[in-house]
């Protein structure tokens, strides 16, 4: 778990529920994240998903342009049109901007 | 998974990663969860954790006020002291304004 940020920085929080049995998801999420953490604006990237297939995924961003770029990044995209093609049941995306943090122990 | 929100809101993302053999706190996540529900301006609450112990609590407020009141209702604090002393090996909390949401399927 990162320790409390010291830049503000905005938050997508991604909800999602899995179907069962899709194949290469875990793969492309690995890939996701790595390919995330090398954009320009990446704060972070934290997620849990539990047995049933339910899970958030939250990454940070230092503005709305890099999330903005992000979602339009081309593989990403194609990720994005496989997920909701063949691995997605159901997912909830929200941006945020996080106001306060704090982190225990401090 | 609750749909797309109408209303603007906040989201309290509750990072959590919990101690070994920690006794009651399932019994007592479910009661807050439940009390929280009850508190003017709860949107809502969703959650997830794995095999590990790591885990996300995000609730969903529709004010700072209402978020400032759930923090110090008195049941509430005695649990966070709790969970302190007892739950938790580390936890991160981030307060964030909603600014856009999206569901699939649509």
């Amino acid at each position: 778990m990162d320790k409390t940020r010291t830049t503000s920085c905005y938050a997508v929080i991604f909800w999602s529920k899995l179907r069962e049995g899709g194949e290469g998801y875990q793969e492309a999420a690995e890939r996701m994240e790595a390919l995330a953490a090398e954009q320009e604006g990446y704060v972070g990237i934290e997620s849990v998903r539990d047995a049933s297939g339910d899970g958030v995924t939250i990454s940070y961003w230092e503005s709305r342009e890099a999330i903005a770029r992000w979602r339009d990044h081309p593989e990403h995209r194609l990720i994005q049109e496989r997920g909701r093609r063949e691995w997605y049941a159901e997912y909830r995306l929200e941006v945020s901007r996080v106001e306060r943090s704090l982190h225990f122990p401090a």
